[in-house]
């Protein structure tokens, strides 16, 4: 983390292997935690605002329209007529700005586990977290594994917005929870959840692959080069229960929406893998 | 760069912002200088051996492969029959090594104005530097710049494998060098430079466009994810005299190649470019 006496903030990403970032902090923001983790808020020169929580960067103003913008628009536009969404996780805001950039949807609840990142969002990162008072967002402070259990047949699509398959996020990479998806998604349904770098966590891919292919007839991976990753190539992987997510079926003119990476050749695009990620998503 | 007291490799990528890149050090290989730049092989946990130049990253053991794949391949498949092909620079030999593995290539000449590179290379970097023997090499030490001038009408294929756009590889950015190309290009010639990240050199990238727009009828740039870079979003821009190198024109069975990242899904994919890097390129 981001200590005063020296300026740069440091991000181990394995114990083994002791890559981390370095960037030159302009000022430290915010610094608190909550019930399940600690929350920091650090001005840097390159990146802008970064945001941690247990120390590891969540987002930062320079790179998270990459993250938000490809976790967001690749379901909107593969699926026919997406008007109810769920977000699990994401308290930042950002997804659901993208995601409510659609006139078409007509609902999204977003369930995040801990209110203080919706609350520090709000306060210290405006840009992403500028969708809370949109009258079709409804915000749930809980726990979506829970959540998701009692919902049936009511999504068209999901996304899971977590943090890295260690401690709090570990259930939503599960068995179980993949099972309460798939029967809290209508018939046309997609979920979509980012599934970390093929440089750093190839054997958990492997895992993850394999709990899913038990219950969802089709699973595809995508990427998007996000820089404040370790790795940087990320993936996100697509279960769905009837459509490949390739195909794009809601077609329309994106050039009002805004978006600074997402576009239809993007979208096709990301589904391509390199040779030896195609060998590890097998 | 490495210091043997602390074991961390740093490199500074811009004066203004200092991201920087820390590694852990293993063991220091070898330490030199030529009459262009010093040269330094370090061996690290994460990334294996890093090649540096002038203290700056040129190549590492876990990533080359992208790199070079995607500087090679790319060209090969667009050509309808590529026999003969320029390297300029490329003394790490990573690139020749991909351009041989195709049968098809007849002659490839590999022009490096520092002979201490590919013999750094050839000592410590050995998965690299591994086809300088290839009957079909031949390796000249000079100036591209003036091995190009006097070259009419010779390469199906030139590849421009440099250092940044700093120092002694500047003129290799010039209008000036990029006509030499052209003319040393037969009728159906295309050639690629690495262009570096639109996160970091949107500025050079659009003075570049503007003097290739003046010699090229065709231009297209394409992107590969390349972690050991900053930015990792890394863009290669080829010229054409005639062909669009989106479309695959050599198409063949490239399961024996070997290849890690580059397949005829990556090839058309690395061409969509996102939002804001087609404004860039515009």
């Amino acid at each position: 983390m981001a200590r005063e006496t020296d300026f740069w903030l440091e991000e181990y990403y394995t114990r083994d292997y002791c890559t981390h970032i370095c960037l030159r902090v302009k000022d430290i923001i915010y610094r608190g935690e909550s019930k399940y983790q600690t929350l920091d808020v650090v001005d840097t020169f390159d990146w802008g605002r970064v945001f941690l929580l247990d120390n590891v960067v969540m987002t930062c103003e320079k790179y998270e329209f990459i993250y938000h913008e490809m976790i967001s628009h690749v379901l909107i536009s593969s699926h026919p007529a997406p008007e109810r969404v769920l977000i699990i996780g994401g308290g930042d805001g950002g997804a659901a700005r993208e995601i409510l950039r659609h006139k078409e949807i007509k609902q999204l609840d977003l369930v995040e586990i801990d209110g203080k990142v919706v609350e520090v969002s709000k306060k210290y990162l405006p840009d992403c977290a500028c969708s809370f008072d949109d009258p079709r967002m409804n915000l749930v402070i809980g726990d979506g594994i829970e959540f998701v259990k009692n919902r049936k047949d009511t999504y068209d699509i999901i996304l899971i917005d977590s943090t890295d398959p260690i401690g709090p996020a570990l259930g939503l990479f599960e068995e179980e929870f993949y099972r309460s998806i798939y029967h809290s998604l209508k018939d046309n349904g997609f979920f979509t959840f980012q599934s970390e770098s093929p440089f750093y966590y190839s054997e958990f891919q492997k895992g993850v692959i394999g709990k899913l292919r038990k219950i969802f007839p089709v699973i595809k991976p995508y990427t998007a080069t996000i820089p404040m990753y370790p790795g940087s190539l990320w993936t996100f992987t697509v279960g769905s229960k009837k459509f490949d997510p390739v195909e794009i079926r809601n077609k329309k003119d994106l050039s009002s929406l805004g978006l600074k990476y997402y576009n239809y050749e993007i979208h096709q695009a990301a589904f391509a893998l390199p040779e030896f990620a195609k060998k590890i998503f097998a």
